[in-house]
């Protein structure tokens, strides 16, 4: 499947630039993945910020926390279907398949996660997440409740909300910048 | 002025849990404001989490920029504008009085951004901040163009979309908790 | 604090057209606010109307009603903050610090209502006066008895909605005109 | 045809409380229209409101004005047709009907005002009022421009923007009352 | 009263093309009303569509159905109101006062239609078609038994789905090419 | 990949009652695609109208047309992504990708139309019913023209609009009854 014929639609960074300490990170990414992620292609046109954006995501999305992964991968689409953003819905819809082994939920997730067969605490999950995205300013004490009486903690809401604003910033760059998602993503897990 | 009778509406976190290296960071704003913002003290209950995203903060809104710290606030006002986040408008509202020493501007772009006499290349800025908060899909290569019309190289667009998807995302986390700011930012350039 | 500029697009009213009747009214102003408000020198424009809009108003906002002054500037801000009126966020902001000698409540009716901690009474007010303003054909009968709930009479409901309209009627002027509000609200107990 | 059952969901007022110089202003509508508009029967909840609301009513819609009174029922219905308000797109839909003589006009401004061939000067103020009616705070100097090049004046355009205010004002009560129009404005120039 | 001075913004269709097996059709149209429906001369620029298109209309309005031949034309008028679609309001309006004969039905359904004073089975089916109308991807299984609970059948869902989505068909074609009414509408039972 | 657990929310449909003349056309689904599309197993529910549907869609889609069948199959899924119809963007979403041989079109029109990069032509026609799906009655004549630059002729307008027109309708009906796609097209040209 060809690539993208652009990264972004900024003048493309220079890999040269890339700060010392992740030269490994890239690396990996290679040894892992087969390509490095063009959202760090895209951070690297200001290589001081990469190094911030890199430690906040695996904290974010791989550290220790009452969301499961796939969750998190979960929420991460949810928000990218609401704005609308191809390259989230792609490279996210990916990791969901991927985490859950299932073709059709990052379909759905990312076409209208309404329709997918969940469990209550997970559609209670995506259901803050996605009020939160659409009209954040109506997020009120009932929606935490709604949250608590899932089981989900404290800790946990503030992991959801902050997952679910995490997106909100990096679809929005995204679109900013007309960033193109990885030819890659689209072959896992169909 | 009275202080909030609440942080936020999640369980208080304990400043005993603050990591390390950030106690020095606690006692500078002490020390030079008066107090630690409770965005701050929000963040707390989540400590691994506090210490990235004070230094994606600190890089991204005092670090190097085309974009002076005063427009870098500016932004910021206008995007919680948007999304209704009394946090945001109040904290960032006194920070854009205090950097412009114009009592007024700070509640132009709080209450309607439009309504400020700006020069063309802000009010192009803050025009694109507002659309990309608004409906992020329908950014485009105009929307592009008429922020290089005015001068911002390619460096400067991303900051000014950084710094856009960045308080998409702290205003989320502060309506979702419902985070109260600190009294004292009331009183500033009144 | 600078005067603003302008105190509308549109061709400035010369005083000498001032009706007779309203010439005791203006000095009333000038003596008690120590200054006319921008809001009557916009409509002196069209002399006739002063008038009348003087008349409506001061029965409206000052005339006996089961709402408090204060509640029916609570019910200006909060119209004024759905409609992003800067002329009646800062006058009525202005008058609701100044009513209620609570520098927050202002800022909090201004920026996002909800984050208020007022009585269900009011609450149950402003929802009102929030819904009839953002989507008129969806009000019914629970909303109105939402409000009957909460003791408020037949009248009362009746000055509630023409209270929510009437902001609705003078925000509108305000952004067609482009009203500046006098610099001497700003100051108002902060 | 029958009369609606209500004339609004609060209790109805008692014409014993109609304010004596209005007297002859109840007797004039039955003598001319054959009735008294429901929209003063509901008024008269608050007699001393009437009063004023009246004054400015006909000030506003048959005093001196640079627009037509044919061209100020269009804004009404135009208005009234973003705002959904049945009361008022009967009653001014069945004006814009008598002065216009033409029977498609009231139906095309009420239900989608596009359709109508107008002349431009008459769709620029008609687009100024769907406009500021919809989005207030998106008006700005292009707008005024736009009438301007179609040779309204200064106060036109204040008149405009109060007529538009004002039916934003009047649906909104309309609404939350749940006010109904008298039966006969629906068999006038059918 | 004047036909309008176009059917569609299209290049108007020649009868000749009319396949043979409509001739007795649009005769029956002749006899029957007096007129052929202008959507139907719009129709017939794609000839072999015009076909399909009064076989589906007829099974659809016409044919067996747990929904009454009228409430199938209040679904009409309620989805046209929303959609603002001036021909279906006025043709689909005329047949429900029609059908009710009830001269003021009509004008509530296109206006807004939560002023009438329906059975609560009714309004059931129509607050359904609003919302299937206004936000399609917010239908759920509570909006289905709210239908349930009132006796609607699954076939009658089937149905209710079936003639809203129909129409929001046929007010996108109208709205696409400018397709005016037959004057003949205005008259009907006023 | 398994299928989904039901065909539609309502009582399914008895294959026994399958109108005669269409016995074949299911066994053409089943010897060409391997299967019988859901959506008419949805609509086999009330079989009379199956016919109709069948008919239409069919020359609808697959009939004689300025427009490629690939053009048509673009607009059903830009249209279904404005609806976020999970059925249509299943199953069409597979019929871009066969039509174009194209794995990462469907999925750019599915997310976000406006990345794809298409002729001018295509993309005016995609503007199209992108538009006149979300604000109907915002299209007017400078739509028309956009079209008309391009080369559309009216017929071809037409099939436009009547495409757009179609899946607004087909969306509806599957949202409102929880239509769910056969799972092979899932793995078509990935």
């Amino acid at each position: 499947m060809p690539q993208p014929d652009h990264v972004t639609a900024l003048a493309p960074a220079d890999e040269a630039t890339l700060p010392d300490e992740l030269v490994p990170y890239f690396q990996k990414c290679r040894d892992k993945l087969g390509f490095v992620p063009n959202v760090l292609q895209a951070w690297l046109l200001r290589p001081e910020k990469l190094r911030n954006f890199v430690r906040l995501y695996d904290e974010l999305m791989l550290g220790p926390s009452g969301l499961s992964k796939l969750e998190r991968e979960m929420i991460a689409v949810v928000v990218s279907s609401w704005n609308r953003c191809y390259y989230c819905l792609v490279a996210h819809g990916a990791a969901v398949r991927r985490l859950s082994d299932d073709a059709q939920l990052g379909e759905m997730l990312a076409f209208n996660h309404r329709v997918a067969d969940l469990a209550p605490r997970q559609r209670a999950m995506l259901e803050f997440a996605w009020k939160l995205t659409a009209t954040p300013h109506e997020i009120g004490q009932p929606d935490r409740d709604a949250l608590g009486q899932q089981e989900w903690t404290d800790a946990d809401i503030f992991d959801i909300a902050e997952v679910t604003g995490f997106f909100n910033y990096t679809n929005r760059v995204a679109h900013a910048v007309d960033m193109m998602p990885n030819a890659e993503y689209h072959g896992i897990v169909r």
